[in-house]
């Protein structure tokens, strides 16, 4: 039995998010699956670095899967991506040894959320970036941005898990590209609904609603109801997850 | 009796180009006047500074129509948006002189054809640029690009016109950006099928099956069948128009 870590990008417009749902929603997780099903000697079954929610997109989302398929590992996202629908590809695809795990092996998570910051609404960006009018106050946004560096927990930003809601973020960044703001992060994990909830707050800041030092004060709160509502789904994209003995993947 | 004129950007994938069909297909100029038609006193016709096939984009396409409503024309924008379907949004409005037409009227055309260019297809592009994975030749691009520019007869790169296939291309760049490379072309109109047409032959140079003076040749052949295949609709954006005695529009 082989253990095979996939490298996806997918579009999450159509998708009711990543993790299979009991009624038969169309899911990530759904289609890749069926697609595997379809190979004889793969196990139809796959666990990925990170969840995403419906209308959530990937660059490089992380999988793993077994099998004991003859396909030869360089040639499986070729065979793969005649199965999957246009709106899942896979990348590349790698053998690792058993113990690897997509989602517990992975040492740290990385998430951009993109901004589309003019006046006039966009029809071509409207499932990929949020659009945001009010002119954004950068270095506002950066001080902000950077109380959210480190170990916290994180619970004012996130649905309560069962483990607990600290987590520690290694770098955050403010990108702005052309008429767009990009916020990246890069954690050990994220709580489910952390960075739309963290982007949420981030941007009363930049629209110079609250001051930088209230992401701070949120922090400490702990309290979900005070802080700012949760971003959209649609300007969320999951970047890539590292793994050791690895080098890092491909992006960033 | 006022004129209006409207930028326009589109996401051209679910619609079966911009001009209204006989069959009753879903096209931009048929969601744009059913939407004028909710406001008292506009008239439903719109007329286009250039047409575009179905799955294309624009940025911002020109269009003019005639009114005699009671919205101020800087809010006329945000009224039609509540109007229009999320894939067209209304950028600007502005009144002009009667005798300005949109198509009629314009001096300059910009189109860009938007090339993805690695080894692994795109999910997220699939809509919005062409994939191709061999590695572009870009001074080869860029030299082919080269013999484009000036007053030409463009009969191998597009379908026959009444109004014939002299026409005059003023610039023409190639801009690598990332993953992709962008042709961009502003000229005095451009032939059904011409950029599409151009772009297709274009390839053929980047990707080393022709020399670059393949494209000097295939204009003087002024024959369709010597030249490359037509490249796809789902890379090409109308990029703007320009007007006299008016500045350029916002893009490029």
């Amino acid at each position: 039995m082989r253990r095979i870590f996939l490298g996806l990008e997918y579009d999450g417009t159509a998708f009711a998010g990543f993790q299979r749902q009991a009624r038969g929603e169309r899911t990530v997780q759904g289609v890749l699956e069926e697609a595997l099903s379809k190979i004889p000697g793969a196990l139809p079954k796959v666990v990925a670095a990170g969840r995403t929610d419906a209308g959530v997109h990937a660059l490089e989302m992380i999988v793993h899967y077994d099998t004991e398929d003859t396909v030869p590992t360089e040639r499986v996202p070729q065979a793969l991506n005649t199965l999957l629908p246009p709106d899942v590809r896979a990348l590349w695809a790698r053998e690792v040894p058993q113990g690897l795990h997509a989602r517990k092996s992975a040492r740290w998570r990385a998430y951009r959320y993109r901004l589309f910051n003019r006046a006039e609404p966009s029809a071509l960006l409207r499932n990929y970036a949020l659009w945001v009018p009010t002119p954004l106050d950068l270095s506002a946004l950066e001080e902000a941005t950077r109380h959210l560096i480190g170990e916290h927990d994180f619970a004012a930003f996130a649905t309560r898990e069962k483990r607990g809601t600290v987590r520690e973020i290694y770098a955050a960044k403010v990108r702005p590209v052309g008429e767009e703001v990009w916020l990246e992060f890069v954690g050990s994990g994220f709580v489910r609904g952390q960075v739309r909830g963290m982007v949420g707050s981030l941007l009363s800041v930049a629209e110079g609603k609250q001051r930088p030092e209230w992401i701070k004060e949120l922090l400490e709160s702990k309290d979900r109801a005070q802080a700012g509502p949760t971003a959209p789904p649609q300007g969320l994209y999951f970047l890539a997850a590292g793994y050791r003995p690895w080098p890092a993947t491909r992006v960033p």
